[in-house]
């Protein structure tokens, strides 16, 4: 059977990227003491294709990924290079985004319930480089500091999306990126929430009133700061209010690099 | 050249809709005076078929809707009237939903900007009887009155979406529909508000403090109430609130019918 | 600390649904043979509310959620019951939609790989009667009929959502719902083909001409006729082509009440 | 009444960008003969901020594109300078996505209809340089030349998109570069066909299989070659296909500087 893909092409154009996306497979994320969590991942997988071939071959991506179910730093540089091998590739790339569950206490009545966050892994192997990032949007509340200020009682508040994308070659708790989101924002937001939580929520935003710009540059220090964050080398700080007197979104966003 | 869709077919299975969706069309909506606004549509039109023919015309509906592009009350009708005689069915039926723009003065500074509003409008024909329905989906802010209640200063807020359904055979103006779901809400949103508008927006609604099904009741008591309201039939109100301690909705909805 | 939501309402309006959505949470869903699958839902869970009771309590509906994970026929009664007990509320609904993994063989070369499709489970307590519906999304290939008899050569084809709802009081597994989809259909859809997998399904497609009316005749008749969907009160069969000639789609829908 | 934003910020972070989005409001696209069309546009406006000030004056954005609705190259380096101004700012930022319409004439009979196609206008001002991008998203029909090879009849072909980036500091039309998209896909698509433009875009299909991989060189070349395109510096063009055999999409992608 002939093998179109594998024609020489004339053209001689080099394509930066070549494979497939928007494909939802199960997936196994590992965390840092190697317990496993099943997942469902939107996944994207590709290689770059030289100039002279006509076509890559899409079907050996979904083969790789089939043996590579197990995501962490080790396995997702191991399937970059499976990819790169299988082919025939000088630069392999992947993606995955995934929902995640953390484990939560409500501050008051500690009652224990699961927030998801979104988190996203980009990977790219490049002359035996990895590259890896990881993004993890986690919600928050923000207060603003001005309507709190200017008004003679209460202050607009509203959920927020904190995106924090870092480029590590260690690995990272998502659960600590997550941490950095809720301390750096007004308050932290809670699937489950009693009356006597409410209280304490609805006060320690009113305490604490921030503007989109202050959680990025929060969110910078804490990430400078913390030990947890050691390995991380540059990274990237949006935070978006869903701002609850418009229908549009306050954004502030900041870059830096880890010293 | 063969008619396919036109041969008999032998399963003789009657079909309640056949058509196209997700059409993004060019529309010009008119309004209660006549005036009209071009907007950006998604578009459904459909028709049921008898169990006796193989297929439908689909390339007719699109035919149909470039004659048919000015929408109101009759024009919809002359629409579904042309769909069922170019399709050659009984009943006829079309979607559209689109953005449309009120222009609005911030409270205190008169300041004005466009607030976009989600309109959707549902006809269907079903032996010369036409039924029409229209959504108008509304942002606006929800303050909690638990929250207030309980917290020594300061409630959770957050924006919000009040969808309207209107059954109908009169025109009725989208602007008068927000109007009431904003009435109902803790406040309304606005684009563009200044310093002294933003204290007013920020006391305002910790003034009128709002669950879900309280602003669900009060629209319901206002559809019932306000003249602007006379030639509706029967209506759904939701309220859903994207709340700002949680990262899920707390929803509402009340059904009615106008006497 | 006061219950702002147990208070009296003088309003006296009947609300038919209060509780929460858009919660996305880890939820067991079980087979008919017992076994389970870790998956992330997003789920809706409500009760309706008297007319004289101000609010409902939101935070029970996540109470009961963490309590009840493991989702089946069963599992979904109690769900319901304890919604209705801790709510104190008549009637009581919940909503899950999740992504559901089916294990597939490529047609002739027999490679395995996962297939996504999307899973709604409906569930109403009424009056101690439940209903329940489950909605099975099975992505498929659709090829025109009449592209392929009017043309000397080649027909489009595209992809096609298959969506199908049943109302049922007995399990059903979802693996036959796709079943019946992927029967009526062009062809099924894989994630892993290998070419001579690709040359099958391409001429496959070609022997199996469909209109979208086509799918939503056939799988009436195939819901109609199986023995595994004995247990099925009534149903609705949507199919939407994405057509590959178009930027819009192609749509059918039939109802049916199996006997 | 006080101004928080304008207070002094002790952490002395600077935000690369601070802003507004997801603010739908309607825009007047200008083309190159000086033609208006009025779109509904999401949008996107941003400023940097220097490290002592707290924070952005968010309204003032909202104030400049009231006053800056009309779209073309030149009104948008006055937008962002106006930005700039109004924020006190070094950098500004802004981004338009919008529905454009294209009025295409079926390929046989000649029929006349509206064609979506996305695009994204993405503007900075950095020290006074202008860079602007456009995004042209356009859809199309992609034909698999290797399932045309090894079947003895017909060919999966299926809706795809190419995506077409521009940097750029002249007027490019729109129509030309979705006339790149087009020329370099199997087959354009259309929202209406008879059936006698059925059987050619069929055929023609038929008659220019093209992987992702061919669509993406041949697009490149014919930015590179078309005198259109004269004022283009680089450009990025990616195509996705969204495969009628699989539930997931294949996708290339190549940069390109033109000379």
């Amino acid at each position: 059977m002939k093998d179109v893909q594998n024609e020489k092409d004339s053209r001689n154009i080099y394509l930066h990227q070549v494979g497939i996306r928007d494909l939802k497979y199960p997936v196994v994320i590992r965390n840092g003491e190697g317990e496993t969590y099943p997942v469902t991942a939107q996944v994207g997988l590709f290689a770059d294709l030289e100039g002279d071939q006509k076509g890559t071959h899409m079907s050996r991506f979904v083969e790789v990924l089939t043996q590579h179910n197990q995501m962490d730093l080790k396995t997702i540089r191991s399937l970059l290079e499976s990819i790169r091998e299988r082919l025939e590739a000088r630069n392999s790339f992947c993606r995955f985004l995934f929902d995640y569950y953390i484990w939560k206490k409500s501050p008051v009545t500690g009652r224990e319930s699961y927030l998801a966050v979104e988190v996203e892994y980009h990977g790219a192997l490049r002359d035996d480089e990895l590259d890896f990032r990881m993004t993890v949007r986690t919600p928050v509340t923000t207060l603003c500091p001005c309507s709190k200020e200017i008004s003679e009682y209460s202050a607009h508040n509203q959920r927020a999306i904190v995106s924090i994308t870092l480029r590590t070659d260690r690995y990272i708790w998502i659960e600590d990126v997550c941490n950095i989101a809720e301390t750096a924002a007004s308050c932290p937001v809670y699937s489950l929430l009693k009356r006597p939580d409410e209280k304490f929520v609805t006060e320690f935003a009113y305490d604490h009133p921030k503007f989109v710009e202050d959680v990025a540059r929060d969110a910078k220090l804490l990430i400078d700061e913390r030990e947890e964050m050691e390995g991380v080398q540059d990274y990237v700080v949006e935070v978006e209010s869903m701002e609850s007197i418009h229908n549009h979104s306050a954004y502030a966003k900041v870059e830096g690099v880890r010293v």
